[in-house]
């Protein structure tokens, strides 16, 4: 790895939001100058018991309960139980420790326990909004998907974005089409046995480029080659050295279909209090 | 109630989505042409064990699980069991039904069951983007809060739309401020006991507006006089009716204190398949 | 069916118990008897993420919480999500309901909703200890285990009976052994396709033995060609028409090998209030 | 506390199962023969939202779902959320550490995680069935209850084993009758603010008389004057040190209403894989 590229103590001994800080109010307002046809994308896929999920996590479950107060008339509530991290979802910044050290230098001994985490937990992320950017190596290489363990370099998304005229500017939110998703629906075994995603290469890029959040159309961004997977060290590098958010399991076709390569980013973490991440529904408005 | 008051059938026979169809490409647009500062404003309460709850749902439950794969590494996740009316959240418009049918006269004894809601869920509202207007009725009265029980007419919504020169338009999304949040953190059990709320006379309103969703800082948007309520016939004229969606528990005061009465508004409900309601983190951008 | 085989009203018109009002004290005094080695064979599956189980259901789901309060001091607890009809369990008499009914004429639309049963739940069995006898289906073939949707009938029972020397009395409480459970581990994929068992013949032969429980090493008790099934007869005529409980996914193999046929059986269902069912661990005493 | 009390090694280095080895099948077999009446005692409270529970606990969540498959036909299942120490219940000898160590000087930091214990979980424990005896201190005492805090010392065991000429043997299950569960309907608040019961020289007397589990009608055994309590020193010694099993929140008032003594004491953990507890309903059969 690349020990001398971290983030701690750039914005503060106390800091617990990372890249966070490099969305300024400048740019929130200049994306939502990108909003030109009104149009929504929702990048989530459904919060299903078949949804995407890391396989060894439990499916989500949910039942719907019903309450009748009168002849034909009555209320409905569900009761779901689901990890964090299902589905589409964000990481938060205690997602991932080494030596026992979180993001910014956080002791995971101390603050990371059975009922939650007191140092960079989801609550710190009011919401990210700002530019986003979508860079479709799936469509740049002509191809639906990228193949199982199939990485992805620096100069790709370099390559990637050169080929879409798309400029990578600090702050931005950058979302990588594999095209893995495009498989989910058609063969679960292959979905569910890796993925193609990011190399260690990107971590120097993203920091480079001041990224302040990087997703992908797979469980976890970066490449897997087995699963379980036998190591993730570009979390690692990315969530705890970088403090950079890492949203997962995003439905990135429809976009890459329009190519709409840029737009106003909204996503926005359930506040569980002291959590270590959250499902989302991320939008992208044009 | 007002019988005659209905959008059946407006959007057709088959359709799901209800008010949410007021909200047009050119009004995102004109949403998005409000972000003059690019701050982001987080309308949602804690999803905690203690946040706000109907005293008869139950209480959050989230325990975080802890994977050591080597000496000082690791990863975290949580899960989490909750209502899908926890804490801030949307009802769909399965949420209730009357006479046996749902919003657009769809049979509630076909369609809901324990595994879910095949018509009106929530999955049928990828997101609410659009503008978004705050009624500051406690700024208007000039109290903190308004008292248990005390009602909001058609009448005090455009008196205190006059007095803060906000002019509401069709497809709105209406906050309403009742200051009733502000004593949660200080009298549970008075917030607990009922609330503040819209009266009938609104229904007629929020429909001669054509307002898409309507939300405040308490548990039901409408007057409760007693905990467990007698009766919500808000909710069967507004959801069922109307088709018009109910946000909950929302965190309006610190809009209320910046005077920001219109605002680029964006709720993303989590796409739970079959759900007839979700927690979510809505967000005002100005 | 046999409709006219029926415990309705036997016990009252507001029984909620059946079969098991026909376990008397003395039968319970002679069952004790029967403790002449004090082994305690525990005939209940492992309650795991990958226990025995119907296949539409979810999965078991714990996760454990540990509580530091000092330097090397804590406690441990677990959070359990299960559905009461999780591994080794008992069905209650309100499990199941045809033309409206619940056992002894109850209506299912007035007493079963998402909150439970008001009748027939599971709280009114405190315990069912009495006589319990084996019935070693598969040891009697001579075979490890019956074959998938291989049927056994009133005619088996008897004649395996027999065979063991076993006199089958009121009150009794019948353990099949299918061997079923004996591929459980090694072939899951067989055994969650269906499964041999009892067929409607052994209805009256149940009855006319005026039998209290039944149980068996498989899913339903019941042979089950399918998967899902395509109908449950004998869940329907057992519990609904005999009041009759069902006591499913057992490990017997250890008693079949035994030949440990006659036992002191005490099974006792968590106080769940209001529930219609409860994992178990039953214990046969020798 | 009495270092030099403990039951490490005494079983083998590898033991799991401490004192559950005192039972002897010949002590299972004379508890048998005290059966006398056939009547059966469920000692368990209501495993309810409500049931008693240590009041920093999440309370125990239950949704009944109801699949209808047909005409008036259908099946009910419950989905059941609680801890495995809720309600009535029985704890694993990896329920506390100290010195990072369980019973049998297991490392609590290798074997307790969040996917549970690998070292004396609950599965250990297939059941305890043995010689059970009631000393009915309230009784004795000619209270109803013991007061909030209330010590119960050896010398008050012995004498009220006296007065009821009950004599205590090895391998004996002894359950204390405080009356405090008698408040627990009457009194909430009192019941959950702590709770009479044994202080520490009743280890010493425990261990003399080699019992094999111990259970009172209280939150946990031991004397709380506090809630949360200040420490449980009774639990580190008896579970930690001497691999001796406590049930809590037992229903004793009905067998002590009966001058039930002795009695044959049947408890059957629910077989949670690696779980750290269990909810139980315990038998007193005489």
């Amino acid at each position: 790895m690349n020990a001398n590229i971290k983030n701690w103590g750039r914005w503060g001994q106390d800091d617990q939001q990372g890249t966070l800080n490099l969305i300024t109010p400048e740019e929130i307002k200049t994306a939502a100058d990108l909003v030109k046809k009104g149009k929504v994308y929702s990048l989530s896929m459904p919060l299903d018991v078949d949804g995407p999920q890391f396989p060894m996590r439990h499916k989500t479950w949910k039942t719907t309960s019903l309450l009748n107060v009168g002849e034909g008339i009555g209320f409905s509530d569900d009761v779901v139980i689901m990890h964090s991290h299902s589905g589409t979802h964000m990481d938060s910044l205690c997602h991932v420790w080494s030596d026992y050290q979180l993001y910014n230098g956080f002791d995971a001994r101390k603050h990371v326990t059975s009922f939650g985490s007191t140092r960079n937990s989801i609550e710190n992320v009011p919401a990210i909004v700002g530019h986003g950017i979508l860079l479709d190596i799936a469509g740049w290489k002509g191809v639906r998907h990228l193949s199982l363990g199939e990485t992805i370099s620096a100069s790709d998304l370099d390559r990637c974005a050169a080929s879409q005229n798309t400029t990578v500017a600090a702050g931005d939110i950058v979302l990588v089409n594999t095209g893995w998703m495009n498989i989910f629906a058609q063969n679960r075994t292959l979905f569910d046995s890796g993925e193609p995603g990011l190399d260690m290469s990107c971590i120097e890029w993203l920091h480079r480029h001041d990224i302040s959040a990087i997703g992908a159309d797979n469980h976890g961004v970066e490449v897997i080659t087995t699963m379980p997977p036998s190591g993730l060290p570009f979390h690692f590098a990315a969530i705890r050295d970088l403090g950079l958010y890492l949203i997962e399991n995003l439905k990135l076709q429809p976009l890459a279909d329009d190519k709409q390569y840029e737009f106003l980013f909204v996503a926005a973490p359930l506040p569980l209090t002291s959590a270590v991440g959250s499902p989302i529904n991320p939008l992208a408005i044009v």
